[in-house]
């Protein structure tokens, strides 16, 4: 990844997050720059002119490294798929399930994550660059929270040949959905209850792969 | 309704959806412009000069009673809510929500509704009036609706108590969320998905409503 952006040789060891030199400073006072502009006026009225201004940084090396707005948001969707945000881990899928919810409803009702999040969607609606980024984002997040299913199926809590990731978006789906079609954000309730549709929903096997995806989940033949 | 905007004096009789006169043909054509437009290139270049030359409408007329862009969408959202899509009825729950995660599938996936649809997304993360629009919207969709989830709880298929508003959001989100956050489009099989995994989720009970709302449903007692 690191040579992707020219910074091959200024990362000091391999696995620093975050290597040191001039470029990476930039990247990283840039990126948080473009943070709060998002998080305060959102994609549409977001400006290379103004984030150079507030990171500190020269106008033109903004407008070189990234571009236009979409290009700064596709590179700060990166930032964040490479922060590792460590899942929990309960032992039960239930406890799982409801702590990803909760993290989930936190980030989406939070006052800066809350608005940054509402930016980065509009940016991916505007523009296929940040709609790829967008996307890998998620692919990282479900892809750290999808082993609590796989423990699940090994435990024989849920069906085998449950889809992981299939679960682990069904637990964001109802929050998202929520957020954007609702006067209300989503509460602790809304949290406990994704969680507990999606956990019932995998426990019936409505996330089982195959042809018969979710066919006959409502109504299991009793064996 | 009618006249919030303007058109009471033109409606020909009470309960016409789309009354005729002057004000209510410039309505249609700047409406269906704005359709187009939001269609071609979304809402971050949404232009209402470039709205009325396509309506072959006065720019004035468009700047005085529309406004902005956000106004313009806020009211595209309001006709369409006002469009009455009847509901499929098959007799069963999982043949109605099958049916209503199909239209939601077909409608995101289509050529022009899909980009409309991400339009409209855009236009409420950057503009209050626009989301509350857009709230109305889901809301009216989600209550015509309803009834399949009502029938299906007097019919005894479901829970009493069930939140028939909260199974019909449970369809759609996942296919919304799909479609914001992964490449792929939602598909038949996601669409097949959806209305069995929030079926199964609903017969556990995790949509009763009440301050246990979800918490027992993904192990719900066996009485």
């Amino acid at each position: 990844m690191a040579g992707e952006d020219g910074m091959t040789g200024e990362a000091a060891e391999p696995g620093t997050v975050r290597p040191g030199g001039r470029t990476a400073r930039v990247r990283e006072a840039v990126l948080r720059a473009a943070e709060d502009a998002l998080t305060e006026a959102g994609f549409a009225r977001l400006d290379l002119t103004d984030v150079a201004r507030r990171a500190g940084v020269g106008k033109t090396t903004v407008y070189r490294r990234w571009g236009t707005a979409a290009g700064l948001v596709a590179d700060l969707l990166q930032d964040m798929a490479d922060q590792s945000v460590p899942r929990t881990e309960t032992g039960t899928l239930g406890g799982d399930l409801r702590a990803n919810a909760d993290l989930v409803r936190r980030t989406l009702t939070d006052p800066r994550q809350g608005p940054l999040f509402k930016a980065l969607i509009t940016a991916a609606t505007c523009d296929e660059k940040a709609a790829q980024a967008l996307h890998r984002f998620y692919e990282r997040r479900v892809e750290e929270w999808a082993p609590c299913v796989e423990q699940a199926v090994q435990r024989g809590e849920l069906p085998a040949g449950t889809d992981p990731r299939e679960v682990v978006r069904a637990v964001s789906a109802p929050l998202y959905y929520r957020l954007l079609t609702t006067p209300a954000p989503p509460d602790e309730a809304a949290a406990t209850q994704a969680a507990a549709a999606a956990e019932a929903a995998a426990r019936a096997g409505a996330y089982v792969r195959g042809s018969l995806r979710g066919r006959d989940a409502a109504n299991p033949p009793r064996s």
